[in-house]
Parts: structure tokens; C-alpha cells; sequence
């Protein structure tokens, strides 16, 4: 079938590659006509302004907005249904906050328009390996978007079938499912990068414990110089924290043991604190989840202040004088 | 090779059975004649006492104690040393904590006993999946135990290879190493299993906000009522959290959503407590793998001493009266 | 001066009760009569409907609504602002979200209205103790109640003064403070309560631990029976964690070290989470405070789907069953 | 009564000063004997070398060892009981690991020493406020050092006396406790000490998030540059979180709110550490406390080893790069 594109960034334009080769139809658009020039090459059909880019779809139109969400997003939602009519459908894959999801929907809703929110994981690896998507929506836009859908899931592969899914939704164990209503995707995509944190700082944390076995405050009878690039490898196979994530950390760690190169400053997203966020909403304790999140934003100061102020009581009740850092 | 066991539960059976399945020898013991009886039946050659056991390994002689870590082992160990001799080989396969192992080793070493640590990961799945093995010892006790080790292991499988581990140690990908000195082991399956502790709490905490996201403390338009085993059968394809514990998840969830026939009530075992007081001797910030821990040791109290604490201080400056529980 | 308070709880009442001794007059009112009833008695002009009270305050009106934060005090103070005029001053003294602060005093600014929110600390005891107050809004409009916080306020009272406080506003000191503009008062007030929670966490975790101290766990020789009402009490006098919340449990445990009659549920209010939400927003890492929000959230659950959860993993991957509960 | 003094220095020499005072008389040593001249000046009787401080002790010896914890104090005491005799006592005062109290006591029994641990808070204040004082030790060793645990404590002074402790120990109320046998004085200590972080953390969280109030990240209208000594004075009276760490949070922000000339790395001494390794022995979930431990770890890091493991895991799934810190 036939797909809209906005958004042609490393995420946006290998979407479209994996739906062209796969016998797809798409319409592109980006505001560096190069990334347009280049997937036009590629089979697409090039647009040069969104007023083209809504004029060159087909009936119903199917636009998928892939670009950073907040601002960018929200405008060219707007502006997109602006341009299109009733039964139309815009689909927004970046990494929304699921509460606009539901807001947009809602006002969309008035003109007929459908909106469907996909959360989409797969990152540089999607075109090869296919997307894992989290979609939220009406059922019959959702449904009538399949085929796209289809073949950008990764399919069940050479991964082993789950037991006691008979009879259950096979869209599930090709690699994508209809969470539920508008807002249902990017929820689930969002408290999937959540877990992610939580997932990534238990390696991290327990690699640093491995690390530090050859740490002077240890009794030399208890010391230990690890090869952590073949203990990466080694849980790969047959232990109970083999997992993609390891897998990359065995990667990294195969080459450059000592993670050259890095800083120690960590970013992160808005999943993780929206995640964060939700949970509180719920009530429900998100230790390990706030824990990653904290390290991240720990991971980017000098010089703490709450940590100066430590410093500052201790002198005040001790007499204590920390040393420089 | 022949190989000694003593303790033929499910682990110490299990890895008699496949090394007996791949052509080796095995001399087993155990408390209960009935696990020595289904050994010998399976083709192994059965003790019955420690006396006996020591009697019928060849020299030098190899013996594998999978026992309780603790007590039982300690006295096992202890008895088995009076019975081998210089150049004989003790194994301790079990949880031990790993400065026992050092401390044994150091002891075994003035009769010239050899003592080799291997921590051991793949529970019941072992017998069909292998095991993931990280051992510690003298290069020379290891090295002589080598084919034992390669028959127990996974081995490469259909698991894609780690680029650039090109001419690094051949066995890591093979699912064993040899880790270190004696302790080493014990030490780095220490910390896989505080790693897995963490991912663990990641994924509960992370299907636990999932799970809640219907509930009415939140705004009618925001909740939504998932399927969470359609959730984590998604994840299994193509997203950064699939990992083994998640292919389990999914299991357990496509059958029974509630979890029903579970208490909340969970156990710990040694070596994640043992991961937070190595991490505090390093000064190593493990705050991910100590609250997973927590929230084990927080599953089963009821009406906890601390929370009253809370509600008295409350009711003391605030006048509060809490709900009856 | 006048002063009209609207909602005549205990802090409420309170207030006007701690007004009226220090020679200020008031005009009252709440939607139970008997309250009116009972200040008119101690010395207050009651008003038996809003445009009542409206029409018994002199000019420029000074109103303080003391109700429940979110939709009552939103309806009120949108009541109150329809029947006042240009130069009259709300008073929002309950426990509101900041943000709904900025956004009331930008709305009423059109009107001239002022709008001074008031984060007031001090519970049950305020009447007797005084409160400690923390001012947000217009430099005008607070200055013009000066006279109310001064009486409202502890005063410096037979606390040391603070060593290199001269030259500096004197209000702190006597217990109040004009924070910043409107929200800035509640900020601090949230702030407030967030360390609060992170408090009671620490001396509650603290006597935890002395008083699981006899636990069979622990080697017999390292059990100690303690007199958790002495350890509070001694706490109180020379040491670094005296503080009134020690105070508190001091007196709670003289009489109660078993805390009979607490069931372990303990409530949280907005202020806590808010504080958190906030800290998220900053990317300051709430590590302490965070985890004291999640305790009470916890322990408000039974048998959790999270630890469900973590048993059904374990028994995926090693078999465990879990006890009953 | 007499009392010896081993160790000279800030604690040691202010508690016999407090002691002199108050009519008692003190034999004291140090290694150093300029702080033995400087006591001697003061009123006490010196002595120039272990044998010759035991000699001078009147008999039965009292002998505080105020020194660091470990390898000193464990020398120093093997040394004195070499030289002391049968209903002698030897008292430590400094920051000990309370298992050796327990170890040290069972080791004297044989020889009829008493052992008496006692962990002592007050810091440089001690000498004017007097000392907190928790006490471990056979019930007859501690009855006969009253007299001098008398002088040392803060005394009521005008802290009001708790409700409801009529007919409890009055030692309580005058800053010291008998807390059980040998050890329970330094694990209450310990404790202590253990709620000192968590408390601390608490405050600096929040003074963190305070401070950055005005961060750009937030929308304009919230904004708040907030005087952070105001705010730690007001918090002193009438509210809920008022201590005698606030006391000192207020001074140090008095004349230096930026905390300038402070680096941000803190130091951690034995008891925040053994606090958590004592809970998880216990299986008490010690989540705030843990947390402060691990704050002060990470303040002492940079470009932590799990943090880059973090951005290599982010470059591998994503192709993220990460700024430079």
C-alpha cells in the first residue's frame, strides 16, 4: 500500500527502504531536499512542500510524521490537518508523550481525521532486523494500516515460539501489536524505555563491581584482575542475563575494555522521566527506574551542590575538612 | 574424563547426566541411595559413602561437590581433603561465597590439593541448554578439567558471534572461563547474579506500571487497560529490552495475566546480598542491584515495623490518622 | 488588621484563633455553621454565605481560603474573584500545586487582584508553636500583611540565633519568609514536605534495623534486645540527628515501642510527589527523596504484581516456588 | 572518680577537660607529647608510655582508648590488657566496628577484664555541649563508670522532657544509655550514624532542587531564584523539619549560599557502611540510607566506569554520541 513519510532522518528514511523493498508505495518529504533526492533514488516519490506532499496521496492518506517529538511534532500535526480530510489518517512514530497522543487525537477526531500513535524500538538496527512497534488508535485505522505494519515488524524470525499462545493475536509474535486506543502506544513505548534504563544500569552497576575487584581497599588475598570483555561474552550463552543489551556490551567491551573515548556524561530522553512521572501517577514504586534516571542526571554534574552541602554540615558538626576533589 | 560428584540434586544429576551423555565417566555420590541408584542407571558408577567415592576415582583425582553453599559444603570439603591426596582436584560447583573459596584454597594448598570455584548459571535449564560456567583456580588444575568443562558448556550455537573478539580466548564464546585465581569464579556468578536481580526488578517494576495503567487514580482519557503478555511477546522482536528473563516473562504472562497461584512473597539468596557488600567494600555506587534486593526483603514483611514509624510521626506532628491497613 | 478566612478546619480556625488573641479582627466563613458558630464565639464576625463574607470585609479585602488544595479551593478562589475588586488580596493558605498558583495569579491580574499564596508549615500544633510560613506574590501585597504573618509567625522564640545572619531579612528568623513571587511560597512549602518524607524514611529505616537487632538471622552473640524508646530519647540530647521528628518519636515510643495500633499504611499527599516531578523537570537526582515516596506507596500494596512477577521469573528459570505468604 | 585517657586528640582531650571541670580526675597518653602537656597543663596527671598510664591508674583501672578505629585501637588494647589485671575496664570510645566489641569482650572475659564499648556523638561540640553517649558492657563495669558518663552527657539542659517516660531509665534524658552487653553501644552508634547520612541527603536533595529552581530547563513563568539561607532559617521555627542539622545547614548558608571553597566530594567513615551491611543481614530494607552511602561513593568519581558502559550500550542500540562531559 501506500505511505506518507515526513521526516526522513536515519529513522524516518529506513522506514521507507523496508516498505519500498518490500513492494510498498511512498510519498516523501523532509525539509533538506536532499534526504527527499536521496529516497527518491531510492523508489519513493519526492514532495516539495507539505501541500505537495498531501497532494500526491492517495485517498484515504496514511501520513507518518517521524520527527523529534515536542514542537516539531505538534506543528506539523497541525499543519498536516490542516491540509487533509475526513478519514484521513496521521500517524506520529517519534517518541511523543502519550498525553499529546491523546489530546491530538481527540482534537482530530472533530475532522473525521484518525490518529494513530506508534512507538517504535529498533534504532539503527531496524532496517535490517525490523521495528518492534507499540500502536495506539482507532481499530479500523490501526487495521487498515497492516500491511505497512506487516513489513516493518521483524517477524517471528528464528526466535523461539512462546508456549501457551495458541489462539492468542499473532500480530503479537511478529513483532507488533495494537496496545489500544490513541495514546496506548507511546505509552507502552515509553515505559519499554524505562525498563531499558533500569536494564542498562544493572549491567552498568555490575560491571563496576566487577571493575573494581582489583580495587586497593580490598585485602590483596580478595583482589582480582577480571577480563570483563570475556565475562560479557561468556554470559551470552546459557546464563540467565543473556539479552540483546549484553550482547552489545559485549561488543563494546571486545575491543576497547577501558570504554575509551566515553566521557561519563549520559543523556536521556523524555521516557524515562515520563515513566517516572506515570508511576507516581499510579502510585506504584519505581525504585530501580528512578535509580537509572538519577544516575544519568548525576552522570552530568561537577561539583554537586547537594554535595557541597554535605561537606558544609560535616565541617559544621564534625569539624570534618574534605579533601580537594 | 571421569569426574566425581557429590550432591545429586537437580544441578549436581543434570550435569552427571550430560557429561555421561557426551562419552565422559562419572563416580557419584550422594546422602539419598535412591539419587545414586537413577545415576547408576544412567550410567554412572555409584558410591556408597565419601570413603568409597575418594576409593573409586582414579588419580588424580577430580571431584565435583554440588551442595548448599554454607555448612554442608564446608564440611564436605573438609571431610573429602582428609581423604585425597597431593595433586587431587576439589570443585566446588555450588553458591559458595567466594572469600570461603579463598580461604579453602589456601588451606588445600599445603597437602597440594587442588581447589577449583565455578560459579554455575542455567538452573533447570542446564541439562538441554548447557551451562554457563565461570571458574576459578590454578591455571594448571583448570586447564587439566578443561574437557568437563567443554561438555558442560553450551557452546557457540546459533548465537551470532561478538565482532572483534577475534584471537581472544576461544572458550568465553564456547560458554565457559576461566575467570581467575580460586574465588574468581564464585565472584564474577556473585555479580551475574546481583546483575540479575536488577534486570529482574526492571522488568517487574516496569509491567507493574503497565498493569496499573487503568487505574483510577488517573484521568479517564489517560487510562488504558493492556495486554500484558502481548506486551512482552512484542518486546521478544526487535527491541532493545528482549533478553532471556523477557522470553520468560512472556511465558509466564500468555497463560495467566494475573499471576495467579503467586504470593508476592520472594526469596534471596546469598549472592545478591553479597554483590551489595562487595560493591560497599569497592565504594562502588550499586544503587540499582541494592534496591532490587530491598524490594525482595520489602515483599515479605507484613505491616512493617518502619512504615508504623512513619504513621506515628504523622500522627504526632500532623495529628494524621491512617487508614486501617 | 482584617483579616477574612474562608474554611474552618483545624488550621483554619486555628489561625483566625492565634489573630484574634493578638488583637486582629476577622470575618469568617464555611459551609458548616457550626465552625462559623464556634469562631464567632472566640471573637469573629461570621458570615453565613461567600457574598456575605465578601460584603462584611473592609476595603482593600484581605481573604485566605484555607481549604482542601485542587477542586475546591479552584472553585472557590474562582467564586471569591467574582464578587472582589481591583486591589483586594486571595490568600491561598492550604497545601496547592505551585503551578496552579502562577497560573490563578496571572488570571487574576487582569482584574487587579492580588494573589499570595502561603505554604504554611506547622500542623496540630501551629495554634500554640506559631506557624512557620513560606510567601509567595506581589512585594505590595505581602508587605500590606505584614501585621497577620507577624502574629501568625513563631518568633524567634528561645532558639540561638543563626550566626552570621546580620544585615539579613529579619521575617526568617521570626518564622516566615517572602519566598518570590506568586508559586513561590508553595514551591517551598513542597520542598519542605519532600525533605520531610526523606526524614521520617531515614529514622524509620534506622529503627528498623536496631529493632530487627534480636533477629534470628543474626549469629547469637551479635543480637541485641534494644530499648528503642531509650535510643530515641538519648538522641535527643547532644547528638548530630536531634530534631523535632525525633521528638516526635520519642514520645511516640515512651509509651508504645510496638507501635500497636498502626497498621503499616501510611498515606502521602501531593507534596511529595509534586517535589519529585519537580526534581525531574531540574534533572536534579531525588534519590533519597524519591525512595521515600515509594516506600509509602508500598506500603499501601499487597502482594504486589511486581513480586509476583519476580517469582514467576524465578520459577521460569530455576524453578523456585515460592512460599505462601 | 579517675579516669585514664589513651589518645589525645579533639574528642580524647576535650572529654577529659569536660571531666577536670567538673572535679574528676584524669591520668592521661599519647604518642605525641606535646597533647600530654597540654592536658597536664589543664589539671591531668601524664604519663609517658603505655606501662607508665597503667602504673598511675589507681586501682580497679579505668582506661579509655580514644583513638581511630582498627589497627590502633585493636594494638592498643592487646597492649593495655597485657599490663592490666582482673575488675580492671577498658573502655573504647572511638568509631569501632561493634562485632569487635563483641570479639574483644568474649577475649578479656578470660582474664577478668571488663570491656565497655561506647559510641559517643557530639563532635567538637562536645567539650561545651556535652556528649551523646551509647553504652555497651556488662551491667557492674558500666554502673561503676557512672559518675563519669554522668559529667560527660549534655544533661536535660531546657530541652523539654518527653511526656510519658515517667519511671523510665532518667539516664535516657540525660544524653547517655546503658544500650546491652558489650557491642550494643557501637551498634547503636552505628545506627546513628546511618540515619546521620540518610538525614543529611535528605536536606541536600532538597536544597538541590531549591537551588535549581531557576534552571533554565523550566518555563519562565515557574521560575524562582529562591535565597537559600532564608529558607533554611524559616525551616528552624514551627515547621516540621527543624533539627540541629538544619541549625548548621543555616549558618553554613548564612554568609556562603554557593557553598564556594567546598568541592563537592565527600568522604563516608566505616559506619554509614557497616549500617547497611547490618540491614541486610537483618533483611531490612534500608533504601534511603543505602542511597546517601551511594551518593557520597559517586561524589567521589568522575567519568564513572558504569556511566560510559551506559554510553556504549546507547551508541550500540542507538548510535548515540554522547557529548563530551
Amino acid at each position: 500500500m501506500q505511505l506518507g513519510m515526513i521526516g526522513l532522518g536515519r529513522m524516518g528514511g529506513n522506514i521507507v527502504r523496508r516498505l519500498l523493498r518490500d513492494g510498498h508505495t511512498a510519498v516523501v518529504f523532509d525539509q533538506n531536499p536532499e534526504a527527499v533526492a536521496a529516497l527518491v533514488e531510492a523508489g519513493a516519490l519526492g514532495a516539495d512542500s507539505l501541500e505537495d506532499f498531501v497532494q500526491k496521496l492517495a485517498l484515504p492518506r496514511a501520513a507518518w510524521v517521524m520527527l523529534p517529538a515536542g514542537p516539531v511534532t505538534e506543528s506539523t500535526v497541525k499543519a498536516l490537518s490542516g491540509l487533509m480530510q475526513a478519514d484521513d489518517t496521521i500517524i506520529d512514530g517519534g517518541n511523543s508523550f502519550y498525553g499529546d497522543d491523546v489530546r491530538r487525537a481527540g482534537e482530530l477526531k472533530g475532522q473525521g481525521i484518525h490518529y494513530v500513535d506508534v512507538g517504535t524500538s529498533g534504532g539503527v538496527w531496524g532496517l535490517e532486523r525490523g521495528y518492534c512497534m507499540m500502536i495506539g488508535g482507532d481499530k479500523a485505522a490501526v487495521d487498515r494500516l497492516d500491511p505497512v505494519f506487516a513489513t516493518l515488524a521483524p517477524g517471528i524470525g528464528d526466535i523461539p515460539r512462546t508456549p501457551g499462545r495458541e489462539g492468542r493475536d499473532p500480530r503479537a509474535e511478529q513483532g507488533y501489536i495494537h496496545a489500544g486506543p490513541s495514546g496506548a502506544g507511546h505509552f507502552v513505548k515509553m515505559i519499554h524505555n524505562g525498563i531499558e534504563y533500569g536494564l542498562m544500569q544493572a549491567y552498568a552497576e555490575g560491571f563496576d563491581i566487577l571493575k573494581h575487584a582489583d580495587s586497593e581497599n580490598l585485602p590483596p588475598e580478595r583482589r582480582f584482575d577480571l577480563d570483563l570483555g570475556d565475562v560479557a561474552e561468556v554470559w551470552r550463552r546459557g546464563s540467565v542475563v543473556s539479552s540483546w543489551l549484553l550482547d552489545l556490551t559485549a561488543s563494546a567491551l571486545a575491543g576497547n575494555e577501558e570504554l575509551d573515548g566515553f566521557s561519563g556524561y549520559v543523556e536521556d530522553s523524555g521516557e524515562g522521566r515520563w515513566t517516572i512521572n506515570a508511576a507516581i501517577e499510579e502510585a506504584v514504586p519505581a525504585t530501580v527506574l528512578s535509580s537509572a534516571l538519577y544516575r544519568r542526571f548525576r552522570s552530568r554534574e561537577h561539583a554537586s551542590y547537594s554535595d557541597k552541602l554535605l561537606s558544609a554540615m560535616r565541617k559544621g558538626f564534625g569539624g570534618h575538612q574534605e579533601p580537594k576533589a
